[in-house]
């Protein structure tokens, strides 16, 4: 069996919260935000997420396990003819992982998921620093005609 | 009475939702993306922005005529030890109202109301052309550390 057979995407559970945030701070800029030892803190936040219709955070996994993670968000508006945007947040795939178009398959995934929602648009913002992921991005499509700016309140 | 004290920030009803689409067509690029004969699209979006918890959709009233408006969207993410996002779309301000601060107001409003809410960050994208509108922001204290990218769906 190919690596990419054994390969899919599927809602994340409770159980897969510690994975998701290895994941999330096996990364330059996420390991100076993350602290594995906080247990409650993710679980309560994946509890939020979970009940929130809006809210689709999924794993990918390879051979049973979990070896990328993805949220997907829909936010409706009025703008656009009272468009649904979907967007994208925390895509990271295992370092050990990484060379096997395992991000292409997540990030396919929100956007089949996205589309089958209704939404026009989907969105994401990537650090200006990471230059391999705009052209990823750029890769599957998306078009960096914006600015994205952020303001820290803690 | 001074402009500034007949001025407040309240959430949106289904009674403003073609002020708003009227401010939303009222910029060089809403223009092209708005339909204000479509009055179903728009009620229907509202309906579903007012019945999520996570979405405040307000306005902005001066002398009790809708000048102005914001949509605010909380983001639960396990990122962050498990932080809770706020997102900033849809800003207006009338043609006829510039340079009021009346845009201040709106989202000095959206900063307060995402620091109650427990939000860690506050952000938002802008298009790459709209040079004025990075300006404003970065008085704010956002700063442009991200590449805002998108894909149309349609």
């Amino acid at each position: 069996m190919t690596g990419a057979a054994s390969v899919q995407v599927r809602r994340a559970t409770r159980e897969d919260v510690p994975a998701i945030v290895a994941l999330l701070a096996d990364d330059p800029l996420g390991a100076a935000r993350e602290d594995l030892d906080d247990r409650t803190a993710y679980l309560e936040a994946f509890d939020v997420i979970d009940a929130d219709p809006a809210q689709h955070l999924v794993v990918l996994e390879d051979g049973g396990v979990v070896v990328g993670t993805l949220q997907l968000t829909l936010i409706a508006g009025l703008s656009r003819r009272g468009a649904t945007r979907a967007q994208v947040e925390s895509v990271r795939v295992a370092s050990t992982h990484r060379g096997q178009r395992l991000g292409e398959r997540l990030v396919e995934w929100a956007i089949d998921e996205s589309r089958r929602r209704g939404a026009v648009l989907v969105q994401l913002t990537t650090d200006a620093s990471r230059a391999d992921a705009h052209r990823f991005y750029e890769r599957l499509g998306f078009v960096a005609s914006h600015v994205g700016m952020k303001l820290p309140l803690s």
